[in-house]
């Protein structure tokens, strides 16, 4: 029997965040923005999707799915993610490679892995395969912006929280002021936390190299998109000049982009995010990639969601509990015990919005 | 004294073409989308920038450029192109890297090139060096739906109109069926009509070696876009085994990605079209890039703006005619002499719509 779609909602809202937070390219965020997609099928059963962003382009992704794949969806077979998902890229791949068109097939990606999970009756990490039904986790600070105190007041927070690693961002006017932050943040967690940064592609092949020497003594999980996402030479040179273990993913929106970072680039540390990689069945090519290549997956924002996901996972390393907090605005916000994220068990993606909560936030687009 | 942005008005058309035009991973096209900006300065002065799509996107594009891209325009000095535009594509990097986003912001740098054309009182292929006035040029068909009769009829009428040059679409079920229309096209021009084949990205690179070897015997100058844009290796074997030129650019919407394809990639003729690498900064970085590597330039559509800036390269080769007839829509549709395309002399871009004509096909975004 066919699961034929009969409609396809899309909502924007706009959230303001607590305070202003900034990153090195970026720089500051006010709001994150959240279009959330509802897709209907025939007999009346529904799934929720959605994705964000720092603040721009929300309303050309809201817009990209009411006018182009909204159209191609309806009366369509809900069941058929993964050709569903193929079809649509192909459909607005000259416009969209990578780009809007990610974020606007994530959305609803992940509304179809609802249904599907609903349908299953299955928690999303099980249906995944359900490894565990817990990952490592760490607290991702967007911090630039930050004083020395206020930084170290927000890890002590993190730390009081229950995380057991911590990541902050890098990209001052000048390497000394990273080094001294870095300093200051090792002393306050002591020699057990486990501590990453990021300098969200702030820097020259030059100056990534002698950021990563510095870092070494202060004994970093990982660096963190040192220079721009496209260079796959300068991160190989940082990787193996630097000799700090490199991380990246958020900025990759194709599958392509990942394959190519990762047999050219020499990262160590995988981070998809399923708002941007064309959802979940986006997110599982890009766990597979890393698994064939002997190599960990990680995430980047949307804990909420990716909690079920990187608990599914055999090569699990670790989720990031970020700083827009979509979660908040759930009825389930993320769970962490022990330092560590507990998956739903409710079946579905788990991921269920406060409507009433978000009301407040919800804009024309 | 300086050119201070006061609006940015953002237009949507939706224009019908003649007839179907099919290609092998595109599918049929039945309208082409037309994003026209209208930049306005304080003093009174404007320019006018358009961007265009094969029937989906446009209006996620006018919507970034309208709730993402107009608010960081507004009180700017126009003067400063590229400073503008490396601060677009970073405030819009983490949703917009290639995709949309350079669709949008070639349509604004478009308008801010033809200011800048206007002020100095030029017309942009002198503004741009003036190596010569017109460029060697061939008719870019869509034509892949085509009866073989069809084909034929529509390739004479390019000879009759005075084209010295000819493209056709490949990707047909069996690449019998191609050769036998590429053997009929080859027949029907003679030997001395240029000929290029483009199979818009359906074949594997086993299907795409296989074809090159077959096309060697019709003389194809150039074998566009095999498969798909972001294997630089398959494009590299394809080139190499296959033994024919290779061309690509019309799905590379980043200055990297050109950059990986080139180095990576091996292919001789690089298209840029500057309706979707970011304008005419865009299109003049790649074709920049294209110089230092000792490579000739090309173009993808809109071919009443290509004109000016194929004219002004030194390292020029074809412009494409392309089957999306942008140019009947302006005040001078694209002028053909001795098989060479001219450049317009009015200062500007020459570019320059038909509103009472295309004001039929205006629609909401």
């Amino acid at each position: 029997m066919m699961s034929k779609i009969v409609d396809v909602i899309t909502e924007y809202y706009l959230i303001p965040l607590e305070e202003e937070l900034g990153d090195a390219k970026h720089g500051i965020h006010t709001h994150f923005e959240l279009p959330i997609v509802t897709i209907k099928l025939e007999d009346g059963s529904f799934g929720v999707g959605y994705t964000y962003t720092g603040g721009v382009g929300g309303r050309s992704i809201c817009t990209m799915i009411e006018h182009d794949l909204k159209p191609f969806l309806i009366g369509k077979d809900a069941s058929c993610i993964e050709k569903l998902w193929e079809e649509m890229i192909w459909k607005i791949h000259y416009v969209g490679r990578g780009g809007i068109a990610s974020f606007a097939i994530s959305a609803i990606d992940i509304a179809l892995w609802d249904i599907r999970a609903r349908k299953a009756n299955e928690p999303l990490y099980k249906l995944l395969g359900g490894f565990k039904n817990s990952t490592k986790c760490y607290a991702g600070a967007i911090d630039l912006n930050f004083s020395k105190e206020k930084l170290l007041n927000n890890i002590q927070r993190y730390l009081d929280s229950g995380f057991k690693a911590v990541k902050i961002k890098l990209g001052q006017e000048t390497l000394e002021e990273d080094m001294d932050r870095v300093a200051a943040v090792r002393e306050l967690i002591g020699p057990d936390t486990v501590f990453m940064v990021d300098a969200n592609m702030k820097w020259s092949i030059e100056n990534a190299i002698k950021a990563a020497k510095q870092l070494k003594k202060y004994n970093v999980l990982w660096l963190e998109e040192p220079t721009i996402p496209d260079d796959y030479d300068g991160y190989r040179r940082i990787s193996s000049e630097g000799g700090l273990a490199i991380a990246a993913g958020e900025n990759f929106h194709t599958v392509y982009e990942f394959k190519n970072m990762i047999e050219r680039g020499n990262i160590d540390f995988v981070q998809p995010d399923a708002s941007n990689i064309g959802g979940i069945t986006g997110w599982l090519k890009i766990a597979n990639l890393a698994y064939v290549h002997n190599l960990q997956v990680c995430t980047h924002g949307m804990q909420e969601l990716h909690v079920s996901l990187m608990s599914a996972m055999q090569h699990q390393s670790y989720l990031e509990v970020h700083s827009f907090p979509i979660d908040k605005y759930t009825k389930r916000p993320l769970v962490i015990e022990n330092g560590r994220a507990i998956a739903p068990e409710t079946p579905g993606t788990g991921v269920e919005f406060d409507w009433d909560l978000i009301k407040q936030y919800k804009a024309n687009f």
